[in-house]
């Protein structure tokens, strides 16, 4: 492998981005008991909620009262998604350690999804910093995740320059954390080492996270080489629930304990307790009603032994 | 990425290892219809059967006819799986273009697969190229397949230093083509890099090939760092068809589909048509009665362009 070693900081969205495509409305009670399970499993971050509108992403509606009773870990960073002022006023109100600002980098996306133009969404990012900054005593971390970073569903490849003209935009806000999202899983790994070298190499004082999507089967690859190119931050997703909406039945997220599991094979320090995360993503299926895309979750870890049985055929 | 993009050459091994674990006996008919298929999409070389005792494995009763009956297209290696000196004479007798030996690197896998030492399997090795030097006209390349080469799940890590010791010794028979396997998927991209990069250093007249099982996510991560230290031919299973003894459910090889869409999204050639591939690969779950964990298979290919629709949630 071509870098060290150093610690990796792995984020969870399953409680997000996870959630927010579900069908069913998880009980708060069950997101509390989930949230404060992975609090105790060595994440440095948790994306607990969205503080959207409740009309938006019905699943994701007890927002606040989520937000206000999770127990807080020391050194967990609790982080929620605030598309507006009105948001970021709520997430204020219930003391989240990070607002995440959503917006697309491509102009189909940016609008189906958000429903207005990525310059559009620079205002509202512009507008909530000043919010924040007008509010006595808030003390709030913001990042940036850039949608459709790696292609758009709609409008196909994204050029890069249009990416780092958006992170300059961003950086020029005086936002120092950008994610760089592969929403619908169309990245592929030489993109990734080109995109992610690029970016660190560009803006050593922004700290970048990567967040992979597994719908072709290369989720951990990406990561990997974005690992290579010095990436040391991931998001993933528990069990990797959360899925592609054009693809039913096709991956969504890369899975967390996937992506633990990868690391820790490898001798890369996550600061993980792979055990643990795998406890709770057990506890996924029956709550969402289905079975979950982490493979780790159904075969065990690679460390598992098993008796040996009788002959079991050829090759 | 480390390495230049000279053609990979990928090699489809649902017909045999995806096929020989399945309950169900698929007509040698479709059998047929789909190795031909399979010939007009690119591939390097089939595995069409394996020339076990239909007693051992019931799915692949119909070897002989099967290898008899398929179109040969030119370029294609055609490739059959042998145990012994029994089954050489069966696969001469059809005109094989190459014999799969199969050995695994551990000692508990080895007697739970092959009923045999690995030492035994050596010996196997030897006799069936004793058997084909004497036989007159025999025109049939050698390949072995080292099963467990990245662990094993029973006796869990198979040291470096034993990998190379077998190497050697089924290079002194005159085989000259290798295949790593990782059985279990059990190989994490670290140790792949370190495998690959020796063999390929250690015997540069050896022509090795990787085999990746996904059972933990890992598999196109595998891939892709076994081609960055210089591996140029792959195994791979239509659809991910084939599984994992020890995990119901779980994925097993590689999606053969899976890997031909990254390779040509990082613009890396393999010769191979995606779209006819994907056809093949949709043949396959009416014939084996469930769903397949090939993932482009599902979600379409990343170059797919979906129409935009309305707004669809946040993030």
């Amino acid at each position: 492998m071509k870098r060290g070693a150093e610690r990796v900081h792995i984020h969870d969205v399953a409680l997000r981005d996870g959630l927010q495509i579900e069908p069913v409305f998880v009980p708060t009670a069950d997101k509390l008991r989930l949230c404060n399970a992975l609090s105790r499993t060595g994440l440095d971050k948790i994306e607990v909620t969205s503080f959207t509108s409740p009309k938006a992403i019905p699943a994701l509606a007890d927002a606040a009262e989520l937000m206000q009773r999770i127990d807080r870990a020391p050194g967990v960073t609790y982080a929620a998604l605030v598309p507006n002022t009105r948001g970021a006023e709520r997430a204020l109100a219930c003391g989240v350690d990070e607002i995440n600002l959503v917006m697309s980098a491509s102009d189909s996306h940016s609008q189906a999804n958000l429903r207005m133009s990525p310059e559009r969404s620079l205002q509202q990012f512009e507008d909530v910093v000043a919010l924040v900054h007008q509010t006595p005593g808030a003390q709030v971390a913001f990042n940036a995740s850039l949608s459709t970073a790696f292609g758009c569903p709609f409008d196909g490849e994204v050029p890069m320059a249009r990416v780092f003209g958006l992170i300059e935009r961003i950086a020029a806000l005086g936002i120092q954390r950008i994610t760089l999202c592969d929403t619908t899983g169309m990245a592929h790994p030489a993109q990734v080492e080109r995109l992610c070298s690029e970016v660190l190499a560009r803006w050593p004082q922004i700290s970048f996270t990567a967040h992979f999507h597994n719908t072709r089967g290369m989720g951990l690859a990406n990561a990997l080489v974005a690992w290579q190119a010095g990436i040391r931050r991931f998001d993933a997703s528990l069990g990797g629930l959360g899925g592609c909406p054009f693809a039913p039945g096709a991956s969504g997220n890369v899975s967390t304990e996937d992506l633990v599991h990868m690391f820790q094979a490898m001798g890369v320090d996550t600061g993980v307790d792979l055990d643990a995360l795998l406890a709770v993503a057990a506890e996924l299926p029956p709550l969402v009603g289905h079975a979950l895309s982490g493979q780790v979750l159904q075969a065990g870890p690679s460390t598992r032994r098993h008796a040996v049985p009788g002959a079991i055929g050829q090759g």
